[in-house]
């Protein structure tokens, strides 16, 4: 097992995410490299024949090295571009440190906190997928194992961007798609804060992006959506929400300052950070009352 | 056979399609609704449990009724709100019927001609897919069944805009993705046209899509690429292309035209088409040197 060159050529192995039993997206695997049942979900990480190393959570694709930079660049860097200084940055969820990993290209960020409720996520990563996780040995970086939930309700610290990082609202992480949870993130935040969480697919999952804008709109003064496509999630396009009580993503952002940066982006830039709140028709009827800026 | 609502809970059937044997995606399959052989493809009408009706060739999937609208609001609007006054316009392929259909929600277009290669494309849609083909007995419409490539290079009509509505660069679709064809295009174009051509994927095809611009820049001092995602081709991401000598989809573009006319679009507005242009950076750097305005 351990011939990184090893194929399938004599089995035929896919691991398949289905949507409703309609549609599936499958990815051919060539082994698997860490496969556990935690506290909380079933965990494996295989190696497929065409998207490097990808971890599952429940079956679930959560990242695949081949296109994690979408989703973590997207995440990171449209509320960092917007803010203007931050330095105290909270991570919620993201065990496999992708996002972090971006959060620290800001050499305005002193602090970042990841507080990830399933340590063997981190562990897997972090001998199975460094090309996210290696970051997390950064020393600006605190790893927190627990539950993000009770954490925000029960810390006095204070954040200038909190990321939402989750899985899908089933299992484990359902309770950060939750009213309760976002009165607590809002205390958590500086003057000047920013939220983003994880916003599902518009196509697929409209009225779960429907709640967490209702939610977010009713207790922050600017709310948005903004959209990335990759190739794991079902669907391709997914979106992540934003939301301030001060900062807009758009009026609020200085279109130089990623050029500016000596980051080398691969989905970033300054005109898809914009272009990315220019959402589709059938998402704007369906959103609309609850975008705000 | 005449139940729509039959449903396949007796057997598991499914059509997939995959990309180089490493990922693919599948639609699950009701039933057969046509299923020809023509001189050119095998062509299958499938209704899908989640999709509608699906048009197949050679097991490729070519529109779907969930989403057609993205693919066809895409490729027809951007060219027809950046042009001032189309009149006459060529789609070549597009047997559907469905980018003809958005083409003609213009008042300026008094004349469309539809150039698709094969008629057993043409029928089958007329038959089984009314949703995108029965604007084809529009009176400003004429359907001409033969080689597009021979037509352009034949013909001394001459259009305002030129939508090359293909399949992918293999099988009949291949000379539609060459140089020749397009000097010939060209050729066909009115002082001001505009021609916009399917693009393949940023994510699988960059060297396709570089192909393509390499081509459209060398005879057009205008030329862009512009995204869309869908749920029907595989990544979801996916491109067309736009040159002209005189046209710019940006400067040219008068963002009021949009909502001042009374279509209802699904996924195209005035931010859709922006945004459609600000492309990712990996896209970018695969193509910058070919994008020119």
């Amino acid at each position: 097992m351990s011939n990184s060159n090893a194929n399938s050529s004599d089995i035929d192995l896919w691991i398949e995410e289905s949507h409703r039993n309609i549609v599936g997206t499958r990815f051919r695997v060539l082994r698997t490299l860490f496969s556990g049942i935690s506290e909380f979900q079933r965990i494996d990480i295989v190696e497929t024949a065409g998207f490097g190393r990808m971890l599952l959570n429940d079956g679930l694709a959560m990242i695949s090295e081949r296109d994690e930079f979408v989703y973590h660049e997207m995440i990171a860097h449209v509320p960092l571009f917007t803010h203007p200084n931050a330095k105290r940055v909270l991570v919620i969820g993201g065990g496999d440190g992708g996002t972090v990993r971006e959060v620290l290209k800001h050499p305005s960020v002193e602090h970042c906190r990841l507080v990830e409720i399933d340590e063997m996520v981190v562990n897997a990563c972090r001998e199975f997928i460094p090309l996210t996780s290696a970051c997390l040995d950064d020393e600006r970086v605190e790893v927190t194992i627990g539950d993000a939930v009770k954490f925000v309700a029960e810390s006095d610290e204070k954040y200038d961007v909190i990321i939402v990082d989750s899985t899908d609202p089933i299992g484990p992480a359902a309770p950060l798609f939750g009213s309760e949870f976002y009165d607590n993130v809002r205390a958590r935040l500086n003057d000047g804060g920013i939220v983003v969480s994880q916003g599902e697919s518009p196509y697929y999952e409209a009225d779960m992006q429907r709640s967490l804008l209702q939610i977010l709109s009713s207790k922050f003064s600017i709310t948005r959506i903004y959209n990335y496509s990759n190739l794991t999630y079902p669907g391709g396009l997914w979106s992540f929400c934003f939301a301030s009580n001060t900062l807009c993503p758009l009026s609020d952002f200085d279109e130089s300052k990623p050029a500016a940066s000596s980051f080398e982006f691969k989905y970033y830039n300054a005109k898809t950070h914009r272009a990315a709140f220019m959402i589709p028709q059938f998402q704007r009827t369906k959103l609309g009352e609850f975008l705000k800026d």
